[in-house]
């Protein structure tokens, strides 16, 4: 399998990234991903857990389904992942389970990723598939993009409280 | 939450036994999955991924999206899982996801389980959700199904090779 260029790597986390951007764009956690065949994108998708009140709507899922319907087969041979943040369980999950050989994300998840993080589930060789992991790609913008978010959401969250102060004042 | 009797978790899993049927009778590895909520199945699922060519296509996911359209949330609190096989890395991410408390589960798989076999995810307490697991429900029954079919491909495989055989040495 060929190797991505460092400029393919970064066009390819920018597209994820501009998924991400879609997410945070209708309040949802900013996270995105993009898979590539033969250097198209034949997948994408962002976080869409509010908004579909669906537990299983991460970026990656969402990806993978699209890349699944586009090939006809369930199995993403020859195919790159990439996505903003470094997966959670049920994400590295359908990673290994779609036999995607090669993922390139962008910032750690400290709480929940296990790609390097909490474990190490995609290079564990007990599983039936392995993959090969680059991981800060554009880690600068994946991880501002998330923290934006979070700032903004904080900054929601007291405006709320401090009207909700004035009212009661008011109110008495 | 208020604890199943025995007789509950065994009406359960026989639930979760007719989905693996369903699966197997189409050509599918038989693994079934349901889930309860206050005494009553409201999410069912069997693995479809040769169908649908669908890597994400397990009986858990399946049995969780129904659940989360039906609760109309992504949050399944108060629900139990049953399903007839040790969840994978993927399905296992679900359940965290979803915030199900209980699962219960049939048969362990050595090769891909992560609840017990190959690494105990769910009571793992650096995630933001734990889950309560019990396992060997109808565990004999949940065991049986998998060996029978996988019984039955071994079988078509020989007599294929089998026809090919005499048809070489007919033609030959």
């Amino acid at each position: 399998m060929q190797e991505l260029t460092i400029e393919e790597q970064q066009k390819f986390m920018r597209a994820a990234l501009k998924e991400a951007g879609k997410a945070g764009a209708i309040g949802e956690v900013p996270i995105g991903a993009v898979i590539v065949h033969d250097g198209e994108i034949i997948g994408r998708g962002f976080n869409l857990r509010e908004h579909a009140q669906d537990a299983i709507m991460h970026a990656e899922i969402m990806a993978i389904q699209e890349a699944n319907r586009r090939l006809k087969s369930w199995r993403l041979e020859d195919c790159q992942m990439f996505v903003t943040l470094e997966p959670c369980p049920m994400c590295a999950g359908a990673i290994i389970n779609s036999r995607i050989p090669q993922l390139y994300f962008g910032a750690r998840d400290p709480k929940a990723g296990v790609v390097g993080s909490l474990y190490n589930l995609l290079t564990d060789e007990r599983f039936n598939h392995q993959v090969e992991v680059h991981e800060r790609i554009l880690a600068k913008e994946a991880g501002e993009i998330l923290q934006q978010f979070f700032r903004k959401i904080r900054a929601q969250q007291k405006a709320r409280k401090k009207a909700a102060k004035a009212q009661q004042t008011k109110d008495a």
